[in-house]
């Protein structure tokens, strides 16, 4: 561990910027292209309905199926996405070209400066859908962001790509209260490291609680606070961690249905990013609270209601759930019909979590 | 500007922090006392009854009126919530003495760790609110915070008091994506800022604009992010920045009645913490999304729905919202039946609202 993986140079982000403005270049040129020809622009890309989309046991995600959909201008009923995909690659073309970020709403409004109509946001968010679909980078990585923050905290030092910060160092245990996953982070380039493994926390008070314990130290971890789902630039901010520093990914989440989901949106995807690669970390590890937990560390517990019963009914028949410590840990919530939060653990004092229950778990996901 | 207060010198927030111990310890020799006398112990406190909340004009925040509420343990019914409080008392002591913070569901579980019985989460937290109102102080003063996260940017440079980081200065443009506001920074003294202003955002996109756009420089700016309602800690910041600081503040929210009352619980609190000072600042300015912007600037709107309608009605009744730009504004609301987010003003481009929105709504606001 300790030093980044020498694949990965120092300009690997600026580089993928570069890639994409050449991307979005290539789609732009190839549609003049076609238009030279005489003939009327059209694109070919993967189809994103349900009956195209499937789990590839391999990649541990799901992905798009051979279908493709042909868009023409030729088609009365194609012309008006077609130029709305087109517009929506301008503008994409225009915040990577001036770095400047934006947000899914942004591009709504934007699209008004200039003339172009989306009936609602849903018809822009789509239609922004196609162009990862198109060129296969995730909005992100055209400057669209989303508006929620999370943050890390431990012993990574980074240097920034931003405009204004190009070049500058930081390291992650700068700011005690943790520093925001926004767009400086995604861009930014890993330096050093002394930690050995991420581990990912879904709430704010226990990423609090750790950083005052110091597991980032104890356990030479980072630390990343997910604060619930996680933002599609925290997942693929998780998966720089692992893929570029090589270190392992635990994550932590309330006992319950939802907790699980968003240790299992980190580390499979979801059905909505099918289209895209660079967001998923297969190898990531949920660590607790599972359900056979709740059992042996007698926690203090809440019934399960109707919607968690359904739920857990869903996730039972999702293929990302298929191997045997989900579909144990799923069978054991039905069969106690309880759950448990992460700051359960606090009946056995405020520190039982990082001084038992931790090191417990890290050694069992290992 | 520029240079602190000097009334408040570096170790005010390490000498509140005594404060309260000073003042749990002296609530705890009372019991002692009462008991040496031969007494049942007792406690008298403000009663937080709806009939004793009122609307103070001169503070600008709702407060307690004259109304007492006794709870003796010669009364058996008062024996539970006295014990609860008690307990409360003496963990908000121990986590302000080992300088470890916690959450409310934190101190729901810990009870568990001590035999002390809560029948939910909403009994502990209300027996915390107790304590408050027992001892005049927020409960992030001793320790208990809140899951949610805000964040802030700008040229201020603040010195820590956690463990660990006393006396390390930090400059909050170090982080381009911004630092977060937790029990590190709301326990840091304010060493110095350049800013004569602070701007605080409802929403993350706008947030990370206004750092790419340089409105910290170009306005000599403090940005803080409340993403969405406002914690009671950011609250408790932005009371600072304004008091210690002598900076003023601007609150830019969506235009509709929910952004209008994030601006109103920065500046004049809610009803639930009328037993607490020292959370409002009521010389902030709510500069918009107003009601009469979205005439003015022709922004695309949505349509007000009938819990929006329902809503304005609510406010305009509110004695918060007696002045005349609040009612106007909600008058405005009524009339035009739309409401429209910050983002709209992105229709005139992305920068306009930097370049023309803000200057205008800053001087109008001044």
């Amino acid at each position: 561990m300790g030093e980044k993986n020498p694949e990965n140079d120092v300009s690997a982000a600026v580089k993928k910027k570069k890639e994409i403005v050449i991307d979005l270049e290539s789609f732009g040129e190839t549609l003049y292209h076609q238009m030279e020809q005489g003939e009327f622009p059209w694109i070919k890309m993967p189809s994103r309905s349900t009956e195209n989309i499937y789990y590839n046991p391999e990649l541990r995600q799901y992905v798009l199926g051979e279908r493709k959909v042909k868009r023409s201008t030729r088609n009365i009923r194609h012309i008006r996405p077609f130029t709305q995909l087109v517009w929506t690659a301008f503008f994409a073309h225009q915040l990577s070209h001036q770095r400047k970020t934006s947000t899914l709403r942004d591009v709504y409004y934007s699209a008004q400066a200039y003339n172009m109509s989306f009936k609602d946001q849903s018809e822009s968010d789509n239609v922004i859908t196609d162009l990862e679909t198109v060129i296969g980078f995730a909005r992100e990585d055209f400057n669209i962001f989303p508006e929620e923050r999370s943050a890390i905290f431990g012993d990574l030092t980074i240097e920034y790509t931003v405009p204004g910060y190009e070049g500058r160092q930081m390291n992650m245990t700068s700011h005690p209260d943790g520093l925001m996953i926004g767009p400086a982070l995604t861009y930014s380039e890993f330096v050093k490291t002394s930690a050995d493994k991420v581990i990912a926390i879904e709430k704010g008070g226990l990423f609090t609680r750790f950083i005052e314990e110091n597991v980032h130290k104890k356990f030479n971890a980072l630390l990343v606070l997910t604060a619930g789902q996680a933002p599609r630039a925290t997942r693929h901010f998780i998966r720089r961690l692992n893929k570029e520093l090589a270190l392992p990914v635990y994550i932590l989440t309330d006992g319950d249905p939802w907790g699980m989901h968003i240790a299992m949106v980190i580390i499979s995807g979801s059905a909505n990013a099918a289209h895209l690669r660079g967001l998923t970390t297969p190898d990531a590890k949920w660590s607790g609270v599972w359900a056979t937990d709740i059992v042996d560390y007698k926690l203090p517990t809440d019934p399960l209601t109707e919607v968690d019963m359904k739920r857990l009914q869903e996730l039972q028949r999702d293929s990302r759930y298929k191997d045997e410590i989900w579909q144990r840990e799923i069978k054991t919530f039905m069969k106690i019909r309880k759950k448990a939060e992460q700051e359960a653990f606090s009946r056995y004092g405020l520190t039982y979590i990082v001084d038992e229950y931790l090191p417990a778990k890290l050694e069992e996901s290992a």
